[in-house]
């Protein structure tokens, strides 16, 4: 019977269901416990893309309970020298990684207390002719570490020798800034599905800086130096204050400032895409 | 251990997994319930297409065992004046969704015996900085009433205050009509995976019109007054009792007559939709 | 609560998520018996292509544990007289599926023991308005049967009648060869996510060939006679060794030699893809 004394096993990736390597990993898990439970976080993580991985994590750890482990895949780097580690987080939660940047934002909103290398003499895979595989750490090193860790067959120690946390790899990560009225932050990640932007302006800076709900307030979105969309748009709380095909400056899901068209699509609208050359000022 | 004498919940949104809701609205259930299954329906309904929401409750729901929760999210209306209900559904389901149509199919094939408005008051997520949060009820309502009523933490009054049933919203739903030998009827929805297009004309209603397998009958698809597709086509039981690229006339897994293409899109090769201004007339 | 004595129900089809087949199936499973672990293994398969679902099901099974089900749907034949079986395969494996070629890499690699029809007077759903369905073994046939042999509700005889394991349908099945220093073979399949291409050459045969880590080796792969691609490349462990955007061959996850681009797609990069009459050249 599922053993829920265990921790839940949530895995993101960029492998997609399109081949057989998500259900091989968790073939994989099953074999090592099969009370374990295994959640799809997403496996459609933008391929390489280790950015959206950070920001993912950071956007569902939390609302997990206390104790998941939360395995995270990004990984162009698979088979060189990165290090492959397993993460404590503040909370009570474990992430099991690529130390490849793939911790920038949790590393920032919930802390990282700890962090361990992968001891690949102990915890990789063994058998089923898999033994000189490079390219799968999915299936042969995280998920299996993940499953062992889950079932208690090693603890937190049994991982591999810890390393200072300060050593973790991190992307950089711009900060939001109002001066004059204005707040200049970036955006920070895209909704892919319905084509929302997000930017890293939280909204109580928006509150703290005098913007509220039913104001129209000038919006200038950059591209470099290039100016990609600049217009005056309702700042409001959701879609559908605005008509159908409008865009509109909302609060999202994380609390932060982000926009919109109603039944539509911002980033497709407007060609807005996201990163730190992406720069947004408000006011 | 999962708790089997708790319902399972099934759900159905247009978020895809694309990026990090639907993690996020799991996290919560579970953190709810440790105990509580959960089984994804479907993340990939056209966006804010609240008849595919509808058609598809009604294709599945009556498969599940009594008991089940099921919880579908098409919600352009999210955060506006759209009642968001649970429902209960002859044969022992509830329904978790915003009422804005979603219920059409079901209230018509199934029936529907009570319906409650959630009450925000008491069934909303608390903290994890959500409450300013208006566009994700998903996360922060459906999901979480639905993993409160499926835990026991709340009984089905405890959703919150009964309406008149007759209240629900309904979207306009035609019935075919046999008359001189023909039925006419619609394309009602699409199998957007292999192309077919499904009626809404019931296998019942061409037996009772004189219609068999192994004929060929001629057929009439127009989108509004333009004929789209007139051919004679084989009225038969399988895709494979037609050549590969032959279309067909077949009886679905819905029991009504239905068009594919043998190995191929029918909704593709004829340009054909779905809707109330796409009839169809068979005879 | 989930059973863990018994086996698990893995899923793989052509179906998709993008409409309500994949949830009606599971509920079907879910209630034959409530207890039953379900896992996706993919329904991402491409339409109609036995092809990859013998590939894909010969990838995965072997890491899952014993005693497993694995239930395999690309059915263009469904409705017709293409045989409905459960093979049991070594290793303690159980394979539910159309017998249409699906079975003949798990054949080759891990071998079949046995093998029943489904009889359909028995383990056939009923009721549900499903009785005159052609179209859906999946739901009504497959995912039923499977649910009901994972239950106990039957035994591996009490699927139906044995046939000869010699009758089983396998697709043509090339052999790579070595000879004067080179080994010739086909590109067995891609993989569709990160645009890599696979070979039926081992790992072992190019070690046993002379050809090392670290070395560059011609390669040729035509399409029938075209050549088209011809280049010294890199052999090495992982993507990482090349630069970005340069081609490499490496060792695949199944111990296979196979194609890629550091971070790109090697199969759109070079206009390549799969089956019998794409054959490569290493030497």
């Amino acid at each position: 019977m599922t053993d829920h004394t265990k921790p839940i096993l949530v895995f993101q990736t960029d492998f997609t269901y399109k081949e057989g390597a998500v259900s091989s990993m968790y073939g994989v898990v099953k074999s090592v416990d099969r009370t374990l439970e295994i959640i799809d976080g997403t496996h459609e993580l933008p391929q390489y893309d280790i950015w959206s991985a950070s920001y993912r994590l950071n956007q569902s750890l939390k609302f997990w309970p206390a104790g998941t482990i939360y395995v995270s895949v990004v990984d162009p780097g698979v088979g060189t020298a990165r290090r492959a580690c397993v993460a404590k987080i503040t909370g009570g939660y474990y992430v099991v990684t690529p130390d490849n940047g793939s911790l920038t934002h949790i590393a920032r909103d919930l802390g990282i207390e700890e962090v361990r290398e992968i001891d690949e003499t102990v915890n990789r895979l063994r058998g089923k002719d898999t033994e000189g595989v490079a390219i799968f750490h999915g299936r042969d090193l995280f998920g299996y570490t993940a499953a062992r860790l889950a079932s208690g067959i090693i603890d937190y120690e049994g991982v591999g020798p810890a390393y200072p946390v300060s050593e973790i790899v991190k992307l950089p990560l711009p900060k939001p800034i109002a001066e004059n009225g204005k707040i200049t932050g970036i955006i920070e990640i895209d909704d892919p599905n319905f084509g929302n932007a997000w930017t890293n302006i939280p909204l109580k800076m928006m509150q703290e800086n005098g913007f509220s709900y039913g104001q129209k307030l000038p919006v200038e979105i950059r591209n470099g130096n290039e100016v990609i969309f600049a217009q005056e748009i309702l700042f409001d709380k959701a879609f559908g204050c605005v008509e159908k095909g409008e865009p509109i400056l909302y609060n999202n899901e994380l609390m932060n400032a982000a926009f919109a068209v109603c039944m539509g699509s911002f980033t497709q609208k407007y060609n807005v895409s996201y990163g730190g050359d992406w720069t947004v000022t408000i006011g």
